[in-house]
């Protein structure tokens, strides 16, 4: 493979980090700092970022546009979701932030709906950020900690990632669509394939995708471990703004003729077939027709993994006239008002209703863990981007990822079916159809931000603050893990823990407990003395939730071993000032027991220094040479305990 | 007041009372025994019949006609709902019940459109079960028990109730309707002012109430602790049942001419404004204006106390083309998939959404506490039945009721506002705008019933079979308690103990654990010897949960002694098969020790000759007399080991 030239020409990826970059070198693997324009927050994530910000006492959000949404905590059983709301939304107020109130929508389609623009940078706090690549713009998911620093006007520093080029061709078959693009992705390169890579899409197949189906793409590509997917900014994405009735936002974005690809793969879209994820991972992809026949107890439609008008407009066209199968609950969960309203006035709401389905709130809903559960043991086919096991609310579940198409033939069956082999002719939705904007619920910067007094319901509190890193260390392992551990075991979401994300006592008793209910007793009997963690591969994989690295680390976790990480959550450790570690010898992961303890001595020289940092086991003696990837920059940051602390410092001086 | 005649003329509740009386006279006091045509559950409730039914041994349902309906537990944050809802479905298949999946909508306005008959009986195990009152029937909230037994074929048995004639005249103004005229009888008339009677609705105003205005009326008047509510079947009964294409159900019911009441009032529509009921009783009414001005957090409109068309049509009407005040949630809860559907059809759904509503599922909702709680110490303005505190979900709620026309002026102008103080033109529903008829998703009764499987997940277990009364006791006092100890000690309910309503060995853990933690353990020790209880007085007061009998029962619990039972607890004891004893002399409860042993012999002999019952305490070797209130049949059922096996013996002969 071609290795790019430092000079021109450019791929869409390099112009966009070229055009924001404030420190580092474009070579692969060193750190960059990026100037970032726009912030996404949501509400599950939104509220500490918001306390951070209250922290560090910033005045107005140096960002081109902040955006917040609630589309996360919409259940609303008792005071603590409501009490949020209101708490976000003076907060949106006071640092003059866009506020998205529950009810508006899913935070990634409504983003690019309304203010997403091909050319800029955006990190937000929730790992699907990244389908703003949709629109030609560098989106990526971070930790919250990173999202409030970038508020205040710091730039987002990254590893800069290879860029895999993927070109595309042909056209895509009748009943295929985008998200079947993503999962043949998932197919040939499963869920660590992405790692360390912009994943970038060009081609002349580009054409056959709108906007919206690339946000598919985009989106679902956070499940490969990808650092982002950037698409170009051409005529599709301006038909897009179009409608959006924001063409002045479009500028055009393009890979330079002669473009070079650290990687290179390529899909022809006229071979790609209906394709489904099984449980429980969105690696275990296989043809549809290979299932076929399975009795299922649910079709679910929604999430951001397939937000579009077109992915609830044909489901409508392919049930009108029919029933679905009537032993299946068919879950319609609408991504945006505006989306919401649209199918309501093109006719497409009452043949979904008509056929059966159960319309839901907009947001996020069951997509993480906010209801429609599945029955115990009984498959579920959703077209949401993540099935990991559990993540339903449903212990023993069965989730599998599929596209509209597929769940909905699969709901007029009442079996896993191919919908090629329905007897029906494909109902092409026709984008060009009339229909309307709608934001008049969200809600702009206050004029008189100097005005506005932040409103904390009982279940906000403030957050802890945390010493530095010691010296030494001689704790226990506390906890021995397997590989590809994800975040939603480290910190789990559902309807009884989400509400306490703004509450760190309380949420941290919920600490890998899908892993060993026990833990949270352990930890906190070394929460003084210390504690670490080992994992295996892909350690805190996922979604991008700080909560993951705050609560271990609550519970008195200074350390993780691990034999590699997931990088938002190895981030998410430094900042939260957890030191993360991997082995030398992968092997010596297999001579340590949980409970062992481990003896690392002399750690700040040797941080600061770049010495070697050695572990010893005081049960069997063994030691272990132990590596780490952090910067000059996190190594600071880890002495004095974390961002926060260092922010702290920096806007008192 | 005149007291009726024996002969003619009738009133409507005597003419129902009469065509369905099988036992007992009608005299205001009597217990009567009814013939009933149809029921109602839902699945909070109606997952206990279901079990009941089954142990019973049921083959087909005896009424005319029995629905169960999804609507109550819809939130699935795990697989406990779903599963529940796929027991009901199967249940239903195997009993020969229709069946209204999740979705479809709340029972009371949907059993009205598609079910409800003039000159009919129902039971529902559902307090508000009495909102078919609005069609001509008698409707009344039960007990699940009590709602089994009508199923298999028993009459339903209550006191012959007085009859309360309210007259009404005169046309409601504009910007007041059906929720105020109900909210005036709980003004004048206070939430005990409906005991023991049936309101009966006659006089020239009620040409001027549609069938779902009267639902409105009927239903709420379970807040005045009503026996039930009746209107006539006239000629707005039959333009319902017309809408509806079901005019061939309609059969004219009024009372006749010279038709007396035990008790009088009289209500001119004419001379009513818009009231609402203040936090935290329906009791506390007073006018809008009395304490308008007050900002609002939410306006929520929906549930069985304001279930029509009209009820949404007319907000929609009011907020078209305008936004609601930005910073209240304006939630708006459908109540069946066909108002939703005309809703829709119509346009007033997209008016709704583009005010900023947020659209939620068909369902109870927020009205029994289930999502769209409100935030710590807000105000609250709902269109929903009852505001007890802490019903919301949130403990600090400010919940007020109202008409959707208060709760919309509110929304728009962001504080409590009586909507006549808009400058608006009132918005009157054309009712008789065409609309469609929507039921295709209710699922008849099974075509061969002998071919269903009821499916159990496993949070469902069969009812356990308990043996009848030893003829000896020789048992320990496992708690003595004080006074007026109600069910909610008992068993309490709460969120994390009601999903386990379908599984008795589960949810028992839970029994008197609020007076004693150690209750459960302690008691399953005695499970085969037995064991007993110790009461004060009112034992068992509060609400009428038979798992306060039936999970006391399963830990080993063969007696009660107490100095005086709540009725309905007493009843369920005895179905339960539980002995309930009350001391001759109450002072001889001062000298029981819990831990006691106490001896009871001859026990089948004494209940059946009507003989002294004795106690001895081991310890004291005290003699206690002890007394009982049991009929015959409950003597019958005492020795048999309760109901289900008195039913399960009479369905096998």
């Amino acid at each position: 493979m071609a290795k790019q030239s430092k000079s021109n020409p450019r791929n869409v990826a390099q112009k966009l980090i070229e055009s924001h970059l404030v420190s580092g070198k474009m070579e692969a693997g060193e750190e960059i700092g990026l100037r970032i324009d726009q912030t996404l927050t949501q509400d599950a994530t939104g509220t500490l970022v918001m306390l951070e910000l209250e922290a560090m006492g910033l005045d107005q959000v140096e960002t081109e546009l902040s955006a917040q949404y609630v589309d996360h905590n919409l259940l609303q059983t008792d005071n603590r979701n409501p009490d949020d709301h209101l708490f976000l939304r003076s907060a949106c107020e006071r640092f003059g932030v866009w506020y998205s109130p529950a009810g508006s929508g899913v935070s990634h389609p409504v983003h690019m709906e309304r203010f997403g623009k091909p050319g800029k940078t955006m990190i937000g706090s929730d790992s699907h950020t990244c389908a703003a690549g949709s629109l030609g713009m560098l989106a990526m998911g971070a930790g919250g900690m990173a999202v409030a620093m970038a508020m205040c006007g710091k730039p987002f520093y990254l590893k800069m990632p290879k860029v895999m080029g993927v070109k595309v061709t042909g056209r895509l078959p009748d009943w295929v669509s985008a998200k079947d693009v993503i999962l043949e992705m998932l197919r040939r390169h499963g869920v660590n394939g992405g790692s360390g890579k912009i994943i970038e899409y060009y081609g002349p197949g580009l054409k056959g995708l709108s906007a919206m189906d690339r946000h598919v793409i985009a989106n679902m590509g956070q499940e490969m471990g990808h650092t982002t997917t950037v698409f170009p900014a051409d005529d599709m994405v301006r038909q897009f703004l179009r409608k959006q009735e924001r063409e002045d936002d479009f500028e055009k974005l393009e890979a330079d003729s002669g473009a070079s690809y650290d990687e290179h793969d390529e899909i022809d879209l006229g071979r790609l077939e209906p394709l489904i994820a099984l449980p429980s991972s969105p690696g275990k992809v296989v043809p549809v027709r290979e299932v076929a026949g399975e009795p299922i107890y649910q079709a679910y439609i929604g999430s951001s993994a397939n937000p579009g008008l077109r992915d609830f407009a044909v489901p409508a066209m392919m049930v009108r006239g029919r029933q679905v199968h009537d032993r299946i609950s068919f879950d319609v969960n609408p991504t945006s008002r505006q989306i919401l309203e649209n199918l309501t006035e093109l006719g497409h709401l009452n043949d979904l209703l008509k056929a059966g389905a159960r319309l839901h709130q907009t947001g996020c809903n069951g997509c993480i863990g906010m209801g429609q559960a599945p029955a115990t043991d009984q498959i579920s086919l959703r077209t949401v981007p993540r099935n990991f096991p559990g993540r339903s609310g449903t212990e023993e579940d069965k989730v599998c990822l599929c596209s509209p198409e597929t769940a909905t033939a699969s709901a007029l069956t009442g079996v896993i079916t191919d919908p090629r082999d329905l007897d029906m002719d494909y109902p092409r939705f026709d984008e060009s159809r009339t229909f309307y904007v709608e934001d008049r619920n969200i809600r702009p910067p206050a004029k008189y931000p100097e005005l506005a007094m932040v409103e904390k319901g009982p279940n906000i509190s403030s957050l802890p603050q945390f010493e530095g890193l010691p010296d030494s260390l001689e704790v226990p392992v506390l906890l021995k893990m397997g590989d590809d551990v994800s975040t939603d075991e480290i910190l789990p979401a559902g309807s009884d823990i989400l509400p306490y994300r703004s509450n760190i006592p309380a949420i941290s008793e919920f600490t890998l407990t899908r892993i060993d209910p026990s833990y949270p007793e352990r930890a906190k009997k070394y929460r003084d003395k210390g504690s670490m963690l080992v994992g295996g591969d892909n350690y805190g994989q996922g979604s991008s939730r700080e909560h993951a690295a705050l609560t271990p680390r609550y519970l008195g976790v200074r350390a993780v071993i691990a034999k590699s990480y997931a990088r938002i959550h190895w981030e998410n450790l430094c900042n939260f000032g957890v030191l993360p570690l991997s082995f030398d010898d992968p092997e010596d992961y297999d001579t340590i027991e949980q409970e062992d303890e481990l003896v690392l001595e002399d750690l700040h020289k040797a941080l600061e220094s770049g010495d070697e940092i050695t572990a010893r086991n005081s049960r069997t003696g063994d030691r272990y040479r132990l590596t780490h990837t952090l910067s000059d920059r996190q190594v600071t940051m880890l002495l004095k305990g974390g961002l926060l602390n260092m922010m702290r410092e920096s806007l008192a001086s």
